[in-house]
């Protein structure tokens, strides 16, 4: 596939809009400049001269550094705009800071958004390539890729795959993301939560659902947990985070009756004692902190693909 | 007049302090960085290893933005400054802090202050060049400049062009700047607002002023309509933004009386139904994204003029 | 020594873990930087490919500006992270933070933390080197670095210097790490505040100590003036801080009866007309601009050096 493939689209809004084939040929991509990471050869001039603005409605470190980092290792310069601090650009709305923006000359926009669709409306008003680094409840694309990316790399494929998907997946743009990518891919899908916050009504993307732990880890190659935020909205559902932790922590005494060697992601950034124990987190199944470096290449080749694209 | 003239003011502190001449430089300036960047090279090494300092003590991610693009663009290196953060310096004079960033080598200052006057303090105290982004209600010279370079863009020259300001003038720098400038290039200046903030003491500088509406459009070539804010100073003075803009909002149908091709401005961020109606924002009248995109060109050109000065 | 000498560790966690020789060879790196940069040849490319995160757990405009620039002035790449703005990284552990970032790739950590040992903590999790900005009451050593090199430059040597540090030394990292680093090139130190807050324990460190301003200035070549604080732990050790100007204050009448070439310095932000007035922090006895600027060169020669360290 990988030399004749064109990719011909502006924006990464989600994974719900992609083909298996683009799945793949952003994966390959990533391949590429991970290799040149590798080699101690950190930057490329691929998007020299190109300006990417990091346009951040919600505040976010973490993803922000990495697009920022995969950003300056593409040669590209960088605005970084804070726009939960930025009062004028409040009340202007979001078609207007777009189109301001583009006469600028921007050429890639990063978008993190408390409003699932943000990016989407934002792709509509301007020619440059909007990428979505998070929509409210909606698709954490650069993440799932990044997830997948990290099985790929251990498994060679995702054909056939179980992967499990454990914890708050009703408020979770990332098991959205991972759900659409995983199955277009092949790999087969179970969702574990609580009864109570079990999300049904997810059985019509295809996947297995369950609230039984052990019935999501038995025949699983890999799981993906994720943080579980009691501050938010299960407060009621729960009694307490210990309460969650013993019937749904990942802990090692868990692991230990299922594969010997299963795969253990997760986002990030992780409550120790809450959805995985220390272990767990720091022990040899886990591929944690191999996600956060695959981050990288993943973003450069999604950054470098959107803004080449050949459009139609 | 462009080969021959030299250069030799290491600051650019407002309008008022510039010749006809001057002024006439800074536009051909940035017509050069215009051409530059819409050949697709975006960058020049024009001020490769000189660093700007952007110290912003009011909020402004537009005025910034457009500063810091303009900077990369040049090459330069640059450090953004949120002064209203930063707890230490604010305790510090504008003159020790001048000075201590001055010991940094830092090159340009780019300044944006609720005080006017503080960019002419500033110079005073540094051999750095310093470039007002808004002082006050004193000047904003280079929102001005992008103003006119747009109005020369269109009509080929100033002269006995016919421009009418429009709306909260007696609080507007930007107002201040494109009069000393407008003036000097030879347009016919006309300022219109309710009489109740008619600033008639601007009669001094050489303009024509009115409070009604179509009295200020009739021979205007060009009209800048300003932001109107009624959270602030015009609580009292109107009863409502409804009825503002049902007096003085420039809408499709008011146009319709005057001058087909009347060329429409704002410096953004509009307030769409307050000042001006959407079908006249994003009509064929409007030159508000070509605006934005000139303040690339002007703010280069400036940059590259002031800290390349010929000092005397 | 300087060409033989082999670097070696890759981290700068405070003076107080630098022999001699090491800290001899910092200043002698820093002339080198030093040179470069008054030959107008502002950037070197001995950093380029490298990426540096400013970790900032307490704000610091200042401190965070000059390794910023010493940083890009090394061409290395440069990201910034408020930690204080930063919900999610404050939830997380200081090792899962500096894990995460390293699986970045960064190379380079600069920290700021209002905790004591916040650096040496971090040093423990990650092999990219980290640099202490500033650590709780603990040290800040590049600024006494900075302050070293301004003596050794005005001095030729530090061998038998005597340099009294005056002021609220109990609170002041910037004391310790100067006792440090002073005591170990041969200084003699003494330190001199207020009776009610004199740090008498300090004497385990080598140093004389007095309340007696009179007794601190009679042989001093130098003096480092600190800051006070009155908003935060003196309120009530004193009744005023003019009581305190008029009792410690470094004046020109002060002056007057000591060592006539006496050098003045100060961490900075100066409290004019409180532990310091104006016609000395202006005057002829004064480095303190001298030391700002002398901040980017010892900046860049820590950041080369922990970063091209020959490790064991």
């Amino acid at each position: 596939m990988t030399n004749k493939f064109v990719w011909t689209k502006k924006d990464l809004l989600g994974l719900e809009y992609l083909t298996a084939e683009e799945l793949s040929h952003i994966l390959e991509t990533a391949e590429g400049f991970k290799e040149v990471s590798t080699r101690d050869i950190k930057k490329v001039p691929a998007l020299r001269g190109k300006t990417a603005a990091n346009l951040f409605y919600e505040p976010s470190t973490r993803t922000r550094v990495s697009f920022e980092i995969a950003e300056k290792r593409l040669s590209c310069d960088v605005v970084n705009m804070d726009m939960k601090a930025s009062s004028v650009l409040k009340g202007e709305t979001l078609a207007d800071t777009g189109r301001n923006l583009e006469a600028l000359k921007i050429d890639i926009f990063v978008i993190r958004h408390h409003m699932a669709g943000a990016p989407n409306v934002l792709s509509q008003f301007v020619n440059a390539s909007v990428v979505n680094a998070g929509d409210g409840k909606h698709e954490h694309p650069t993440q799932a890729l990044l997830d997948i990316y990290t099985l790929k790399e251990k498994f060679g494929s995702l054909k056939g795959l179980n992967v499990s998907i454990i914890g708050d997946i009703s408020h979770s743009r990332v098991a959205r993301s991972n759900i659409w990518g995983l199955t277009k891919l092949g790999a087969n899908v179970t969702l574990c939560a609580p009864e109570i916050i079990l999300p049904h009504d997810f059985k019509q993307f295809g996947v297995k659902i369950t609230s039984d732990l052990d019935e999501a880890l038995k025949d699983a190659h890999a799981i993906n947990v994720l943080r579980m935020q009691f501050e938010r909205d299960n407060a009621a559902a729960f009694p307490s985070p210990s309460q969650y932790y013993k019937q749904y922590g990942i802990t090692k005494d868990r692991l230990k009756k299922h594969k010997k060697d299963i795969i253990v992601m997760h986002p990030g950034p992780i409550n120790r004692g809450i959805e995985i124990s220390s272990d767990v987190a720091d022990g040899p199944n886990s591929v944690i902190l191999d996600q956060v470096t695959n981050g990288i290449a993943v973003r450069m080749a999604v950054l470098y693909l959107v803004s080449t694209a050949k459009r139609g």
